[in-house]
């Protein structure tokens, strides 16, 4: 096995493992994840928020095996398999599963299109400036480079913060907004323990706003056990983690 | 003046020039553009093959203009007003217009939410592959890293050129594929005259789809005279130029 970060606990645990288990009949539309994956847990979320059917599959995606590759050419979860038909990306599968089913369970996007445009947008910022600068907090090895990703974190998060409407991103409608950025927030802990990252030193708006967010039902059904997540950390941590996106943190590249 | 690259041609020039003056009566929407610009290109050819009636507002995004900030706090182009309310970021702008104009001129993204995630499937290709590599060949200063930069370019055009239906990305319909992507094919005149680029290595089928989407007419009609391009290119070329995207490129972020 050449990556190491094949390496990872086998199943989802918990609450996440009660999730699966209710998951398991041939449905139309199959979920292709890693219980520990937080793009992953995107698409999951937005399958539970909605009540879409479906089956729920784990794959470990440093394996790369061959009928996983068949599904998804980069070898990546989320995938999702649709009447046969495969696609992936988190954010696109999730705007899938809206334009697919559209009156089924909430709607996670505004109807109006400048509303909705706004939605992106933020969902954009989510994914240009949260996650790098989150991941570069993790990865960087010298202290003066973690301090700086630090303080672009923050002003990352108090930008986004401002902006929410309460409780939710949106207002009263959890939203796909909310969906991009979730599995962070329950992933946060690390950079507690290692980064010295409070939520509060990036504003009290974003203390409040990921208090709630991470007691989201939704949110706790596709999580694991705490400690399953951080043997997969300890090698971002310490920078070895031989990952697609670990590669492109350390190379300056898109994800 | 605080940025040299605010010093740009004023204005739109040839063909891009005659689409300007077509578009000066006040309409609810209103586009925010650099004629330079090929991010703004991308939601001008949309506006133009959708025939959606819309004014043109020439910004010169590096000055920070106030009235401008107030539209597009990132103080980029382009942005679109759409009844007073303001809204940016080209692939989101592109989105937002199939969205309030689902049947006004042609329909540029499937119906079909497989398709439909398909389509977004190669744009995010378009955003996170191709042009990311094209601005690292263009601002690499080292020949070596040009060479790579290079040499990761074509690959990422070959892995486009192959799920190229012909004649365009999705077959007879132009679509917001092709959008994403267009600008740049205007553009790699530079590579081809600074960086040894040249279309058919990258393969064939990349170079018929790029011969054939220089000569769509909305392209045309939202490009100016080359050699005013090239004044903005060489401060790409010598990697001095102090813009969002060139800084962000140097820096190993997204943009
Ligand atoms: N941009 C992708 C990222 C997905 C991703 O990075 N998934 C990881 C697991 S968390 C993966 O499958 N990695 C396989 C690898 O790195 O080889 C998305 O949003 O879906
Ligand atoms: N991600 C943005 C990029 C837009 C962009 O970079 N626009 C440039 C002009 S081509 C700009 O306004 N730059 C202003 C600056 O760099 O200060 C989009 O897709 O709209």
């Amino acid at each position: 096995m050449a990556n190491p970060d094949a390496d990872v606990y086998p199943t989802a645990t918990e609450r996440a493992a009660e999730t699966v288990a209710l998951h398991q009949s041939p449905e139309p539309l199959v979920l292709w994840a890693g219980w520990f994956c937080p793009f992953a847990q995107r698409t999951w979320i937005t399958l539970e928020e909605k009540g879409i059917p479906y089956k729920y599959t784990e794959v470990n995606p440093f394996v790369k095996e061959k009928h996983f590759l068949d599904i998804n050419p980069r070898g990546m979860v989320p995938a999702i398999e649709y009447n046969g038909r495969a696609i992936y990306e988190s954010l696109i599968l999730c705007e899938f599963l809206e334009d697919q089913f559209p009156s089924t369970g909430p709607q996670m996007l505004p109807s109006d299109p400048v509303d909705r445009a706004t939605a992106r947008i933020w969902i954009d910022h989510v994914a240009k400036s949260i996650l790098p600068t989150f991941m570069r907090v993790v990865q960087s090895q010298d202290p003066a480079k973690q301090a700086s990703a630090l303080v672009e974190f923050y002003s990352a998060l108090r930008t986004f913060a401002a902006e929410v409407k309460e409780p939710f991103f949106l207002g009263e409608t959890f939203s796909l907004v909310d969906v991009a950025i979730a599995p962070w927030i329950m992933r946060d802990h690390v950079l507690v323990t290692h980064r010295g990252y409070e939520r509060a030193a990036a504003s009290d708006a974003w203390a409040r706003y990921a208090a709630l967010v991470e007691t989201r039902d939704s949110v706790l059904r596709t999580t694991s056990a705490k400690e399953h997540y951080t043997g997969i950390y300890a090698r971002y941590l310490d920078n070895t983690a031989q990952s697609v996106v670990a590669k492109a943190v350390r190379e300056g590249k898109p994800f």
